[in-house]
């Protein structure tokens, strides 16, 4: 029994139980095409699952959406989606436009009641151009469709700085039936200017119960979604939503067998995973991805602490950028996280080169790690021999081009 | 009674009491002539005390001179300091070596029993070269004096990138007797490849017990020191040291009046706070001083983690360099740090200049705003309206040139 991943496939198309449709109704307001709205409907309410921005400033679709999946996990028909505006910084008017947003994809596919999720992905502080929105709802509905090419203009429509869209599709077969997952992202870190977000959106059709859904999402958006940086800044809209429709017939939940339950876990780790890769390599400007991997920290939350110092500090991504192997700076970044590392103790390494062991630098292997730093991906790696607590963050370079993309609107 | 300030004055040598020599001694291994060594050293044993790193990784020299302060805080003959090697990673040797310079700072000045402080700041994991270190203590003991020319070498031999020395003294009478503060500083942030550090030394001729002038300097310290950020990255070295000679022959204690107190403390508070905005203004490659100024928070550390957030955002201070007023990356700068705002209470403004209101974008004030981030030097300004905390955080932007000159050794 195996997991079979197909990488930039069409993506949620792929999903029985499921339609999408795209289009572009200008939200950014600069009258060029551009696919901007999407709208993703389960062929009957089904079960839903999110994870959501811890951010205190929380944009308005995700206070909406929260709140609806609080009320409705097992009755979500869809989600609504698009780039160009955040509606984040809204004010009231932004709570009432993420509510009509959804009353209005409810009506355009026949079903005033039913209940959806608003994702929203853009600049800060404007209002959402709520006509355009609207007659871009209206369009979206009327290409609903199980076409691929409808699956890969839903991906697109999503997009703000991301330079590609992001897809998967993994399947498995479980006594004669094959059970389907896909998804689709868009950037992480705060990606354009005055942009905000990492969206994905995750669907199956296993038949999922929202607890089990729930419970089986944040294990895998801890070991994938929570484990990337592009620039460190979290934003007002990051959002996770898994559907199941339950059209493969198959149930996933506490009282399947342990195999069909590990196999679906696995399959929903490898997409958020392969997802949040994509995210990381497509980051701004970014010109390297580097794995960030501690071990022997006395806990988890220590190596955590460790991998999120060094992969967001300025000095260690600039350095990253010039091919530098520069471990002096990975020694600093991880003291100052202030986990109590013990320096006598540590070792570090580029890959499988070692550059210091149990504190002591080992300069004549430089020639050796200055190369493996070359590369587009490589790791660095701690050991701190101190427990067993262990964090892999998936982090990038800093680049001149990000500064410069970034210094202004 | 009032404190006169001299910015970019001689420095050490105008306080009476203490005389400094610096010379060069090519450190850095580059054939160039450079002053990298300097002696300050007090005509007696003298009062010290210290605010070091709180790095888990601390260079051999922050913890040499813990120690020694530790003990014999009522008896600090002089401090040796160096730039080109921060003596930082450099496991055992490093130790040694920290402590033999001690020892080679007090045989050159005849008094091999006296107690010195070692400060070391430059590339992190290499061994001093202790032999050209050695004739440089020689070199700077024979040129001890009290004269400005010295004071103003000494300011120039701690320097790593920094492009000026920083210096600044203070004076007030009291009682017909005027009592002198002076100190100078090294950049803040982690300033040339591979190098770490922040240090500042102050030295008074006041006579205050140890005790007292530790309270003292941890107050100045977290008013200053503590309150700026360039890059974000605190350094294995970072030191600020305190001299007290008691040469005015002024005691300035418990039992003084507190009128007295009250002026000492203003003086070292302002000699610290001018030394630390030198610093921020000299960062790398830096074109802005933004003053982050929050205020309403629940707390004092609630105000600290907001302003440390928007300070430390690759995003905020890519926009600070593009001179673009972008308040929705403030706004999400603040909500990740996590301390409970409420966006609808916000309030957030360029100098006086309102950009929000209680959570409401004021759009028709931008062209205002726009012009404020336009200055060298200005201020964003946060109230939560949760309460009486505040913080203000002196940050820099992030340019181009910070990434370039950083991405290599």
């Amino acid at each position: 029994m195996s997991i079979v991943i197909t990488q930039d496939s069409p993506g949620i198309s792929d999903v029985p139980g499921f339609r999408v449709g795209a289009t572009s109704c200008d939200i950014r307001n600069k009258g060029v095409e551009r696919l901007d709205l999407m709208l993703i409907v389960a062929d009957q309410p089904c079960a839903a699952a999110g994870v959501f921005t811890t951010n205190d400033v929380k944009a308005a679709p995700v206070r909406f959406s929260q709140k609806i999946l609080a009320a409705s996990a097992d009755k979500i028909r869809g989600i609504f989606g698009n780039s160009g505006n955040a509606n984040a910084c809204t004010s009231q008017q932004g709570d009432l436009d993420a509510a009509l947003i959804a009353k209005l994809s409810a009506e355009a596919i026949g079903a005033p009641d039913a209940a959806f999720l608003v994702c929203s992905t853009g600049r800060i502080g404007e209002l959402m151009p709520m006509p355009k929105v609207a007659s871009g709802i209206a369009a979206a509905a009327k290409r609903l469709s199980c076409e691929a090419i409808e699956g890969t203009r839903s991906a697109e429509a999503i997009l703000t700085s991301d330079t590609r869209p992001k897809t998967v599709t993994a399947r498995f077969v479980w006594q004669g039936q094959t059970i389907t997952l896909a998804g689709i992202a868009k950037g992480a870190g705060m990606i354009e200017p005055n942009m905000a977000t990492m969206l994905a959106f995750v669907v199956t059709d296993a038949a999922v119960a929202p607890a089990y859904l729930k419970s089986a999402l944040k294990s895998a958006s801890d070991q994938s979604f929570n484990c990337v940086s592009v620039d460190g800044d979290m934003s007002t809209n990051d959002t996770v939503i898994l559907l199941a429709s339950g059209a493969s017939g198959v149930s996933v939940d506490e009282s399947a067998e342990s195999a069909l339950r590990d196999l679906f876990q696995a399959a929903l780790d490898q997409v958020c995973f392969i997802l949040a890769e994509k995210i990381v390599g497509d980051g701004e400007k970014i010109t390297k991805v580097v794995a960030v991997e501690i071990e022997g920290a006395k806990s988890r939350g220590d190596a955590e602490k460790i991998a999120r110092a060094i992969g967001n500090s300025l000095l260690v991504k600039s350095s990253w950028f010039g091919e530098d192997p520069n471990w002096g700076r990975l020694a600093d970044a991880a003291g100052y996280a202030r986990v109590g590392l013990d320096e006598n103790q540590l070792d570090i390494f580029y890959n499988e080169i070692p550059a210091v062991l149990a504190g002591r630098p080992l300069p004549e292997n430089k020639p050796q790690w200055k190369q493996v730093v070359k590369a587009a991906r490589f790791a660095v790696r701690l050991n701190l021999h101190q427990g067993e607590g262990k964090f892999r963050l998936l982090a990038a370079d800093l680049t001149d081009g990000y500064v410069n993309y970034n210094k202004s609107e």
